[in-house]
């Protein structure tokens, strides 16, 4: 294990693997050649192997428990939809799933059917309804919804000191027909925190950082797989262009106007507001017996 | 850009490289593709991506002033050595290069020729000597040997509560006939910092952290090109299984026992010492007018 020339390198390297682990061995044997054939396809320079530590560490330095820079770059490259493409090749009646971003936290409010998400009330009221249903279409009843969400400014609460901790967030369980229904405010497009290095990755790119207008879940019920996805925001101009790829028409809803007064007064909200009509399908989880 | 299936999400992700930069294009395709590829061939896991999203922020929350722990997993992995071949293919008579390492620090004292690095000279006594030359041996003066090492017990300055900032290092220049001299004392072998992931991943791996004990130096010369390299110490059991890949026969050196009094005194160090005598090859920096 000297005099490691280029050509000898990779291989050195493999030959030092010696876990018994079969899918570490798998992955690193695999990463390890990857990453190596890159540095060899670009003939990576020292000021560009130095610039990559340096970009590393600021990535990690900006992670606290209100920021994951580290997913925004993941989430950037489209690396997060493709490990969300490969892990979920869903059979039909099922709901898409898409990327899980760098915002949700656990420990959301539990909260009733009909409560609102947000703590402060500021933008257009918005109630979101539907069903969680198996691809048979019969209902899920206890299936547990895990929301988030930016406000109408476009900041979820760890970037907003006006919002205290759990506001837009919220969780509920459908009712013994698989229904759900909750208030909220409609949610703005965004660009995603771009003052750290990777904003400077887009800038540098040619690529803007924003997000069209969403709402996350996580809807997990026993028995089924769980699902991490969003609702986009039928409309919205960054639609074609989500700077982490995660846009699915299956998933954009339409958010419908209403100005009645009496409908509004039966949901609880101020007029005008917005329906949106959206019914979520969960798959059964696989069973060995099953196979 | 909706709807990305896996078989579409890298070629949509590389449109969006939009930059003029012909180089950062260059680099960023790459990179894209074989971070892909990588997530393809393994089908990485949701919970294996969330593991590596982790497994960085600890790297880069372990990075400070003291600590480069992104620099030790380059190194880990081979991609350093790699990189060092790629930018170092070397004419007959240069000297061979190495990896810089995470303990650099610019700002090394300035010592006069015979000096010792060692502030605290606990350990055994060393002279390292020998001559800077040009390819066909002819003798480089003015030429800035930048040192630092680690102590007897393999810990740097920057490691050791016990060392004041910027013990083990120092600055020298050569004399007209391209020669150096300087005190100091015997590295020894040592663990790499294994207390964090990348610790953590040799641990998985069935590796060991260990180094060989070794002198770095950065050696340059107005006209010349910068080398980076060790000279390590003959006999080390490390040598054939450096954690980080860096051995080259021609950087390993005799480390002479001596117990000659007169000698030491000579050198102006305790019996018994060790004498190195190491020899320094530069290349001339490549002219665009000489191609």
């Amino acid at each position: 294990m000297r005099n490691l020339t280029e050509d000898k390198i990779t291989e050195v390297v493999l030959q030092q693997i010696r876990t018994d682990n079969p899918r570490l061995r798998q992955v690193m044997t695999s990463l390890v050649r990857h990453l190596h054939n890159f540095v060899r396809e670009v003939e990576l320079t020292e000021e560009e192997w130095s610039y990559s530590i340096q970009f590393l560490t600021r990535v990690g330095h900006l992670c606290d428990q209100d920021r994951q820079e580290f997913i925004l770059l993941s989430d950037t490259l489209g690396l997060s939809i493709l490990v969300d493409a490969i892990n979920h090749r869903k059979p039909a009646g099922a709901t898409e799933s898409t990327i899980l971003g760098p915002f949700y936290r656990a420990g959301a409010p539990a909260l009733e059917l009909g409560a609102t998400l947000a703590v402060k009330e500021e933008g257009e009221p918005v109630v979101v309804l539907g069903r969680v249903t198996d691809p048979d279409g019969k209902p899920i009843s206890n299936a547990l919804l895990d929301i988030w969400q930016a406000s109408s400014e476009g900041l979820y609460d760890v970037q907003d000191p006006n919002r205290s901790e759990g506001d837009l967030r919220g969780k509920f369980l459908t009712n013994a027909d698989g229904e759900y229904w909750f208030r909220t405010i409609k949610p703005s497009s965004y660009p995603i925190p771009h003052d750290g290095p990777v904003g400077d990755m887009l800038t540098a790119l040619g690529r803007h950082p924003y997000r069209p207008a969403h709402i996350h879940f996580i809807i997990s019920a026993e028995g089924y797989e769980t699902i991490v996805t969003h609702i986009f925001v039928k409309g919205d101009p960054y639609l074609d262009s989500d700077a982490v790829f995660a846009v699915k028409d299956s998933l954009v809803a339409d958010f419908v106007f209403n100005n009645s007064a009496e409908e509004a007064k039966k949901w609880g909200v101020r007029v005008p507001f917005y329906t949106v009509n959206f019914n979520f399908g969960l798959t059964p989880k696989f069973k060995p017996a099953d196979g």
